[in-house]
């Protein structure tokens, strides 16, 4: 069961399960997750409207014989055996859940028995972080963001160091640490030095900020000593999450000079459950900003590299109701994901199945658009009006934030759902 | 069977399994490491002299039976599932192991079928890495380490950073890059900008340095959000190994700014296939630098955390002989292990079995003490003149560097073996 070709019949599809005007998971969606139930230990499922189905026992069913997938990798607890199977490999079973699932495709609606059993309403299971995380790498992608940060810290004349335009900055960040969405956050404890002119002190963080972020998750690269190439590096990508790089600002300006973030960072970092593939992203790629000077050979992309991918952030404090404080974009991103790949592997570094690359703070051109607190209030100096009256400069204890993104274009909506984490007052 | 209490009486001990004289591998040294050959797979061993031991023939001899280590954990092909046994459980399989081969304990000695199916030359055997790592932390805890580069970069009077003195400064590294001793490292290709004045350029690293480090493997710590206080960490510490963190120096300086350094090491990092417990190690403990400022209360411990552990880098020429360049000792770091692990989860950070903390580059006071070429030819200024005529500033293709670690104390040696890495030419 292929599927249409022509953009109106692909968007036209429809499931036979249900799905809610505005969901973020329609039958061309398909992402990958991991869930479990009370009787059901953690293992791969798909999505479509609010059902969440359950892979395995379509596998048991038969009904993904002779796509190649092996039948192990559907009752794994992660999505990284499932990887194995690649670009190609991934390609296949969603095309295949696809026809399975299509409105004129009864076939699998009427075997109510499998149905009953394969299909769980996503609010009865639990969801879990998809992938076992090899290494966790964090891009500074964002001229926008870049720049702000640049201008508060070094002033204006000095905002975006030398090397930004000329490659996409990142860092290793700690991959133990990222969660998945719904897991409450604790205030980080850590040193940090309020005032310049007397020693550092210890204690809760009290600047501690979201990044709105999205991150692309590899698969299983080529060996130490290899690269990947620009124009394939589309090809070791499996999908995309949403991702929130909670930072303790206090913590990461005292720490970092000179090797990077640390304990600023490394307290917890948030992801949503389900992997959207590229291939479910295809109707929305776009330009991404022009790149002057151009990019050295090993980045050179023709091609429109970027996706359309509407993001916001709100903020809900303790019992409060919530206000949206960023409207961004993907799109807004100076490198694209192909040339972080690239770069990250010109030198040989070697890449595994479940490695994780944020994109680094998404912020746009105008101050709604700006993806992280820092910004949004400029260092604290414009706190923040909320909905309820309430404001803010950074988190407070029982701040909730909630993270979306989606593309929609000629009535057809993909979206990741959402990274949500609420924040925990700091040990005692 | 208990390990004597009194010093001079466990120095004494000796092995009924042949230690030559000099070796860093006597009875009292019982490291752990991962071994394979052309039909046993990759399972855990230890080492006497220069006997490799099959801890899994052991087991199924019913030799290790009563101690509490699960038979399964000796057929897997990393340290991880023994180290689950944690602190305790690896001590009373250490003092285990040196009862079956004390040679005034001959039983293991007269069971010869046994015995020569788990003793294999060391020489006929395959190392590998020791533990499935799952992040990997680099410090920058060598005082000296860090103002020679300060100066280079920043001149004498910003050498070392405001934050230096008070927190142990790290970063996070790739661990999907670490190999284990004896596996070549491919001169890196990379961006970097050798006239300030001009574009960047790419080919391969004309400055590849070494790090001269050791490095500690955690045990499973705690949960995320929970600390590891500075007093309890050293018990979440497996053991250390040798370790040569790679440098490309012309892509590291032009990356760097802002977030760290990233391709410049992500290259590749090697590390010593033995494992050497802390245990083993208790002998040579001694005082780190005096510490002023007075650390915060976190980081204060009292006692001896410093072991004295002898040092030294060589450096091969393709087809040469040796020249040391640089002989150096652990003692020298400023800041311990146990302070370094407990800043990096002061604010909540988890880590877990298999996770490892390098020192950063371990320089003394004298300038035959620095662990990298960059601080021994001074940025390249002053060429270190080699034993067969030679030269370098930075490594060539076809350098092989070896580093070589033991500490040593009335008649008792424990080493670590040697880390070694020969530098292939770049990728075409």
């Amino acid at each position: 069961m292929s599927i249409p070709h022509d953009p109106r019949e692909y968007a036209a599809l429809r499931s036979w399960v249900e799905v809610p005007q505005g969901s973020d998971f329609p039958i061309q969606n398909i992402p990958f997750g991991i869930f479990s139930t009370g009787d059901r230990q953690p293992r791969p499922c798909t999505r479509i409207g609010d059902q969440v189905i359950d892979l395995h026992v379509l596998a048991k069913a038969g009904l993904l014989n002779g796509i190649g997938v092996d039948p192990a990798a559907l009752e794994a607890p992660t999505l990284n055996p499932l990887m194995a199977a690649g670009k190609t490999g991934l390609r296949h079973l969603r095309g295949h859940l696809i026809g399975l699932f299509r409105s004129d495709q009864p076939f699998l609606k009427e075997r109510t028995t499998t149905v009953r059993e394969a299909l769980l309403p996503v609010s009865e299971v639990t969801m879990h972080l998809p992938v076992s995380i090899g290494d966790y790498t964090d891009f500074y992608s964002s001229r926008e963001h870049a720049t702000n940060v640049g201008i508060m810290f070094r002033g204006p004349e000095n905002a975006l160091m030398p090397n930004w335009l000329h490659l996409p900055v990142g860092y290793h960040g700690r991959s133990s640490s990222i969660v998945v969405s719904g897991t409450a956050i604790q205030r980080p404890m850590g040193q940090m030095r309020p005032d310049r002119e007397a020693p550092p002190v210890f204690g809760p963080s009290r600047q501690l900020d979201i990044e709105l972020e999205t991150a692309f998750i590899t698969f299983q690269g080529k060996p130490l000593g290899q690269h990947i190439g620009v124009e394939e590096a589309e090809d070791h990508i499996f999908g995309m999450v949403l991702f929130n790089d909670w930072s303790a600002r206090d913590i990461q300006s005292w720490e970092y000079v000179p090797l990077g973030p640390f304990l600023g960072k490394n307290f917890g970092s948030s992801m949503s459950p389900w992997v959207v593939t590229l291939d479910a992203l295809e109707p929305f790629r776009t330009d991404g900003p022009r790149q002057d000077p151009e990019p050295l050979p090993y980045l050179r992309i023709p091609g429109r590299h970027s996706f359309d991918i509407r993001l916001e952030a709100g903020l809900i404090p303790k019992n409060g109701t919530e206000t949206v404080i960023c409207r961004t974009n993907f799109k807004y991103l100076y490198w694209n994901m192909a040339q972080q790949l690239a770069h990250h592997t010109v030198n040989g570094c070697n890449v595994r199945a479940g490695d994780v690359m944020a994109s680094g703070t998404i912020s746009g051109p105008d101050p709604g658009s700006y993806g992280s607190l820092l910004e949004l209030t400029w260092r604290g100096t414009k706190p923040l009006k909320l909905g309820d009256g309430g404001e803010r400069r950074f988190l407070e204890d029982g701040d909730t934030v909630v993270i979306r993104g989606h593309a929609e274009r000629d009535g057809l909506r993909i979206g990741f759902g959402e990274v949500r984490g609420e924040i925990l007052p700091a040990r005692e």
